[in-house]
């Protein structure tokens, strides 16, 4: 029998995750978070070193365009689950500082990274992407950090998990402004600006009443019925509704996809306790078991670093000073505006420095609207600083934070 | 933006995953096993009727690619559940009955179709395809009619369970081999056929062995990493364990990467009870929660009914007959020589008849090993035998078993 692209797929993806998931074992096992593994083991499968998708074992099969599609997904999923552990009621009681600190930490980047590039000589489409780039926050490395030291439950803390997810909303929105405003034709007038700005508004409100108010009380009535919910339906509905809420947003909303995942996650977020964790715990297997690994490792699939020219270090450098100041400036500020003292602010500061995965899929999306691309020495940059803000993060947490214990160290 | 093909994708898989949910619910409410009803909804989604993917919405997206993907690691998951639910210990208690049925109630269909096909014209390659591929019983269907009248837990209940797994291993094992002689030169010599025969041997041995001492064990040992348990570690190794035996089972082996997939399982079946039940959930979520019902309607999908000509209405009703006749007596003269009596044999007999996911995943497995074809009055003959074969079954079931209760109506 010939090998058929599904069989070589079969092997691609055995072969994606499984290093996917000892790179992350191996990363943890010498204090770094998961996740830095899993992108080092991205590149080392990539054409830096391995080249993996044009292994002859492979027969030429196209895998890259399938595969590309399960990262997509991926995607989609861990947006979807941030929409999912939205709590708002435990987001407002911290609401002022957070507020405060997402938005001026979420600006900052962009208004720091946008001229730096310009003087970099980039054209402002791709030095708009890079801000953006860089406003989104990976919470779970922090949280992580502040778990293992025992002051996650605290003031900075919970102050922490809001300030990030507000920042995950601003990225989004800014990151659907950039693709919008960054089309095939590069300039955008006044008016066509406003319309885009409408379209987004109406789809926003719209989208939202719906997730918030029906996408619920219909998955509620679903899972009343006992046949539904044996066999998976509660499962296939919650799909479902990311799919179509993903899809919904880019045709009709000139949105990115992943608001449109955001939104379903944040709408299920109000179905009953025990059905809302059904649907986590299903999604995070589908997730965590299987396309996310897929999408860590295939960003560093697409990029090769042995290209990586030395007259790009010095950008490098200046977006790595870009990231940390930008973060530990523009949210401690917003922190100190919101009603925090000094050391409170510092702290929040720091712990907003790691970029990861939203940073890693506003940069993909950078790509597929053309405005970034992969084998660019810029892409490669932002990809080391993500990296490199991820490597110090939790050595910085670790030094502004008091210990108070090392328990429960898992991620 | 520009609607690029992972958003058209998303569109799509909302569509197909909601459609089959929809339709196999209605199946339900008028009695029918939800497969069927999403088969035929995939029929009404593809060219017989809608033509999904064609429609301007998806802007000539090239998605079939993709969806067969998706559709392909539906069937890998489906075979590995069903090697996860392998129970050796209660097969052995019904083992001699069960050997006799699931034997001569998998080759009677063989013996049968394949003359009956060379006399209609066709040449043995498809012939021996359509045999195989009404070889396979669709186990859940008639357990489920047992289980709704009270009766799966009965001698004949447990014969059929360990009758339709000797059925299913057999068939994979024939559509392996049905795979390896029909290859793209059409004919093989008896050197050839001994070679392929050793090659399948030394595979089976050599990954059985595998599966049964080795991939247990490791399971164990990641199991008791507790970072690893946190994080999905055990769905994704499950993932890679049944990605990597598919594959290799086609690679090494020569048969079909389905029957890696269910090696896989039956390896894995030996880890310890909880954690093998954490396989089967997080599984099952990818399963039936997303993949499976990719994989339903995507039959339906490549099916043009309404190209069906009037003429292989004939050949339609002699394959139905052949589907019938072949598990009714194969199988329930198998169960008499192996000790039932006369009716104990006619009810296992009529249990067997309905065929399903493994029948299509045979005709699917001819298709693209080239010897079928979805556009050919042959494969929707295939499909509408399945298809009449899932609605008489819970008709006969009924008819030749008592009711002794009618709760736990759930499929």
């Amino acid at each position: 029998m010939e090998a058929n692209s599904a069989v070589a797929l079969f092997l691609a993806l055995g072969i994606i995750i499984l290093a996917s998931r000892i790179a992350g074992a191996l990363a943890r096992r010498v204090g770094q978070p998961r996740v830095l593994g899993e992108l080092i083991a991205g590149v080392l499968l990539g054409p830096t070193l391995l080249n993996l998708l044009d292994l002859p074992v492979f027969h030429g099969a196209a895998l890259q365009g399938t595969i590309d599609d399960l990262a997509e997904m991926g995607v989609l999923l861990l947006m979807f689950i941030v929409g999912l552990e939205v709590d708002l009621s435990e987001l407002a009681k911290v609401g002022k500082v957070a507020i405060f600190a997402g938005v001026v930490g979420a600006l900052a980047p962009v208004a720091l990274a946008l001229p730096m590039m310009l003087a970099f000589g980039y054209t402002w489409q791709p030095a708009l992407f890079v801000g953006v780039t860089l406003a989104a926050t990976s919470v779970s490395i922090s949280a992580q950090v502040l778990l293992e030291i025992g002051v996650l439950r605290t003031k900075e803390g919970n102050a922490l998990l809001a300030t990030a997810l507000i920042d995950d909303i601003l990225a989004i929105l800014l990151v659907s402004l950039a693709v919008a405003i960054t089309g095939p034709r590069g300039e955008v007038n006044a008016g066509e600006l406003v319309g885009i700005f409408v379209r987004m508004g109406v789809y926003l409100i719209a989208a939202g009443m719906l997730a918030w108010f029906v996408l619920p009380r219909v998955m509620n009535w679903l899972a009343d019925r006992p046949s539904l919910e044996q066999s998976y339906g509660v499962t296939a509905f919650a799909l479902v509704a990311m799919f179509l809420f993903a899809w919904s947003a880019e045709f009709f909303g000139g949105l990115a996809a992943i608001t449109g995942a955001f939104l379903a996650g944040v709408g299920l977020s109000q179905t009953r306790a025990r059905l809302r964790h059904q649907i986590g715990d299903a999604v995070s297997f589908i997730a965590y078991g299987f396309l996310v690994p897929v999408f860590f490792i295939d960003v560093g699939l697409k990029i090769d670093l042995s290209a990586f020219p030395a007259s790009a270090l010095s950008l490098s450098l200046v977006l790595f000073a870009i990231a940390i100041v930008s973060k530990v400036g523009g949210c401690g500020l917003g922190a100190r505006l919101g009603g925090f003292n000094n050391q409170e602010s510092l702290r929040l500061g720091v712990c907003m420095i790691s970029r990861g995965e939203v940073g890693l899929i506003i940069a993909s999306l950078g790509v597929t609207a053309g405005v970034l691309t992969p084998d660019q020495p810029l892409f490669s940059s932002l990809f080391l600083v993500i990296l490199a803000s991820t490597l110090v993060t939790p050595v910085l947490v670790r030094r502004v934070f008091p210990h108070r214990s090392e328990a429960g160290a898992n991620a």
